[in-house]
């Protein structure tokens, strides 16, 4: 892929874009160990074994598949995810297997010879959109999720995350860090698909990441009673819809007051029927900004909001943190390292996004790689890259790939 | 049942409180056409033949239960509905059809000969839980709805309403209009448990209705776009959460303001995931007034506070009324005759539900009971009457019954 796009490149985009797509929707509904992700890894095999690479499934369903010896240490390692959110984008999570693949296809057009092992890798279950954790695969790698932790996960019709393993042919019994495959890996990139509009703002290609928002779920269940809309005085209500609605407000004005994030993206009414005033509304808090003492201080307040309101409605909160990512700051001497293998101006930028590579980040040496995003949305079937930014994305990663592995 | 309360009554309650009960709720999930709702209506055909009563379903999926002669003419109905809201409570619909049954044994130990045909009916599908659109029985049989507009119901699942009548065992073909049938009936009496706190302020255990409230049902979806929680700054965001909120809170001081009821209970969110902004937002509007311009004005102010939000958020608004009931009045001569044979004191008050009684009402004479309930919950597991005011409540309909049929 020397400045053309190859066949296979194409190739791989066209049969990603059958799998798991909604109808209705026409967005990605790619669920970790659903029969979708079972297609998609087999894809990813594949594809590994049509090129000559070693695949191997590790104890805690992540993919890898290398070039070279696993065993040799020192490995360079890139890749990404192919789960989604619901009704998600083609890019998120794809775009850094498919470049992975195609860069490899780009070094041995360049006929260069590597003298470190490479890994491309499928990280399980990135998105969290099944069991409500983001990367667990990675998560569990790391050591930053026991093996208690993921068996006590539950999908919303009830099923485990082990139980949902078995069901794809997966043995969960081994789930658990794994602190060997970790000492092997020299450092690991991972290309991604930029979800915002930072590189559309200074007309970059390509960029590079500096580091990942500190951020947080945290679910707002709001108790009230059930009663018939038709029949019950506005005065003897105990409406939790209404302390949720003030707390969705509430959360966005906490967020334009702190320069961060604060989003309720995902709702669960009880029993959610037209006529019932609700007895359960739950409200899904998304949160992030620049520094832990700023999120810190936004959630504090919400909650403080959200009670307040709650008193007035006769609404009980109770209020659960569901998962917390500290600030990540990319290792420096990698991402220098990396800038000036590309030549020493590529932008570098902050995202509020959450990643494998974030995890990993405090057990390895680690770099992402941001392919411009016009519109900047993400998270949705409107996602979208221009194909020459993504053949520069490719460029860039094999250059930084071939970069590494002679450093 | 003369002063006592005899095994049938308690038999036929222990029966039904094991049907379509939810275990986690302790609410029952009663809905049309489903496996719930055919167990209740063998429970019905039961009830009927055991005590020689000639059951028969009509061409609506209505179950009636006569004794004497269906073709006789003017005859005496009584009845309510078996099927439930979601998480309903025990009383609402069922109370109406155990009474009547109780109310036949009660005629019978009194030794009364009725000099015309009485039947007990279960009226199909009242609650509309799971087709959207309540009263699908009577309305049908009233010419309220027609055949097209009844095929045309789906439920969440997509399966439509002919569908599920088959898969339940019912002939749906001959759906429509049953004006012969309703001639044939005198006056219409339905007994139900009140749904507020009337009676329990007034210290009585029966009343009397005097009117239904107009009441509809509107949808409100607020069209956004999706995209990433946690990259997309808030100025690029088209969050219809927000207008949502906004329009929950404006809907309630609407009410106040008016000395109406407004309420959104029912909310569905696509793609509904904690870290995306939601592309859709739909919000189900339940809302009552005393009379048609308090109600018709409530709606117009509504709406255009809505449309105002979504301006602001750069969201699109449709609203679509679903539904809607003009109020009635229940027949004054019918009311004064059964004030007169419960002895001029029975308290007199309006409600904001709907019932078959009030769709039938512009076919039928028709009249409601209300029996006292302490707390005034509805549509709630915690929905209660104390059993000495269910068995006044079945010695009232009794009397009823009797008077009636010898007027």
């Amino acid at each position: 892929m020397t400045g053309t796009t190859p066949d296979s490149f194409h190739h791989m985009w066209t049969q990603l874009a059958a799998l798991g797509r909604d109808r209705s929707t026409t967005g990605y509904r790619r669920y970790a160990w659903t029969p979708a992700d079972t297609e998609l890894r087999a894809w990813f095999r594949e594809q590994a074994e049509a090129r000559g690479l070693t695949h191997e499934t590790d104890h805690n369903g992540n993919q890898w598949a290398w070039l070279g010896d696993p065993d040799a240490g020192d490995a360079i390692v890139t890749g990404s995810h192919l789960d989604s959110v619901p009704d998600g984008g083609a890019f998120d999570g794809p775009l850094g297997v498919v470049s992975a693949f195609a860069a490899v296809d780009e070094l041995r057009a360049r006929g260069t010879t590597l003298t470190r092992p490479l890994a491309i890798t499928n990280f399980a279950d990135e998105e969290g959109a099944r069991f409500g954790l983001a990367c667990v695969g990675s998560r569990l790698t790391a050591g930053r999720l026991t093996r208690d932790q993921a068996y006590a996960l539950r999908d919303a019709d009830g099923i485990s995350l082990p139980d949902a393993m078995e069901a794809a042919g997966q043995d969960p019994t081994r789930l658990g860090p794994d602190p060997g495959r970790l000492a092997r890996i020299s450092a690991y990139v991972e290309l991604h698909i930029e979800q915002g509009r930072g590189l559309e703002l200074t007309g970059d290609r390509v960029g590079l990441a500096s580091a990942i928002w500190p951020h947080g779920r945290w679910r707002f269940d709001f108790h009230g009673e059930a009663n018939h809309a038709g029949t019950t005085r506005l005065a003897d209500r105990r409406d939790p819809m209404l302390s949720y609605a003030e707390t969705v407000l509430a959360a966005r004005r906490e967020a334009v007051h702190r320069g961060a994030l604060a989003t309720f993206g995902k709702v669960a009414v009880e029993p959610n029927g037209v006529n019932a005033i609700p007895s359960l509304v739950r409200g899904w808090l998304d949160s992030r900004a620049p520094d832990q003492d700023t999120l810190d201080a936004l959630v504090t307040a919400l909650e403080e909001s959200a009670r307040a309101r709650a008193g007035l409605d006769g609404v009980e909160l109770t209020v659960v943190r569901e998962s917390f990512t500290p600030v990540v700051e990319f290792a420096h001497t990698l991402r220098d390292e990396i800038n000036r293998i590309l030549g020493g101006r590529i932008p570098v930028l902050p995202t509020g996004a959450g990643h494998d590579a974030g995890i990993l980040s405090a057990s390895v040496p680690t770099a992402m790689l941001f392919v411009r995003n016009p519109t900047g949305v993400s998270h949705s079937p409107k996602e979208s890259a221009a194909e020459d930014d993504c053949v520069a994305g490719v460029h860039a990663l094999a250059d930084v790939l071939e970069g590494l592995a002679r450093a």
